[in-house]
């Protein structure tokens, strides 16, 4: 399994960092952020070290992400808060700050901190079908 | 499967409604969003209807999810944008829209219009530690 000995997330799977651990199996780790945007933000993770998720194999995503909707669950039940965001940045651009892919589990409610806009464009006309023969060629 | 006949997700995923299709299979579709955060905005969505991520069996979840790498890849390489951000709504109070389960991979760059902030916060003493109490019996 690749790990990056620089890397912060590569010890707490390793446990070389302690954490408060939500969940852990073979393929990957959920535990508590120390810098949440609301209490309960959870990190799920894989173990091995991908800096972002393009670079990690189908199965292995799947192995990591199947654990999404139970997260989601325990974050709105054990925080009481009516809506949960699963945010998961790639690259400085999309506000990456540690190069380990991660999943961020969010509870939100009235009065949380964390926002985002939400500025909706539309398509001149051909455009997505130029956008769709890129993509699946891309694919 | 279970299909909402008012859903207009689930229409998509029915063919009834035209979209621009980036991928198919038999538990996942994936789509440009008509109402894009940047040019590239793709949407995947699982063809049963689920109204939030909680609701879906870790099965699906992993069928579904095991696109997002080669999303993100195609993402990045048909718009040319440096980042890329995954997000997924549960609820109003997280911006959820479509009452139908749906991951936004959104590209992101200089000059992007949408952003959201970062107010990281901190645990009291003894706070995380409880909170984990409390995720783990909730899983």
């Amino acid at each position: 399994m690749a790990k990056d000995d620089n890397c912060i997330f590569c010890k707490i799977a390793a446990g070389e960092i302690p954490s408060e651990q939500i969940l852990a199996d073979e393929t990957a780790v959920a535990f508590l952020d120390i810098g949440p945007l609301a209490e309960g933000h959870v990190l799920l993770i894989p173990r091995a070290h991908y800096v972002t998720l393009d670079e990690m194999p189908a199965a292995e995503a799947a192995a990591v992400l199947r654990h999404l909707p139970a997260l989601v669950k325990a974050v709105k039940a054990a925080t009481g808060r009516p809506g949960v965001n699963v945010l998961q940045n790639n690259g400085k651009a999309a506000h990456q700050e540690v190069p380990h892919v991660h999943f961020h589990v969010i509870p939100r409610g009235a009065g949380d901190a964390f926002h985002f806009n939400w500025p909706a464009g539309q398509y001149a006309e051909g455009r997505m079908a130029a956008l769709g023969r890129d993509l699946r060629a891309a694919l």
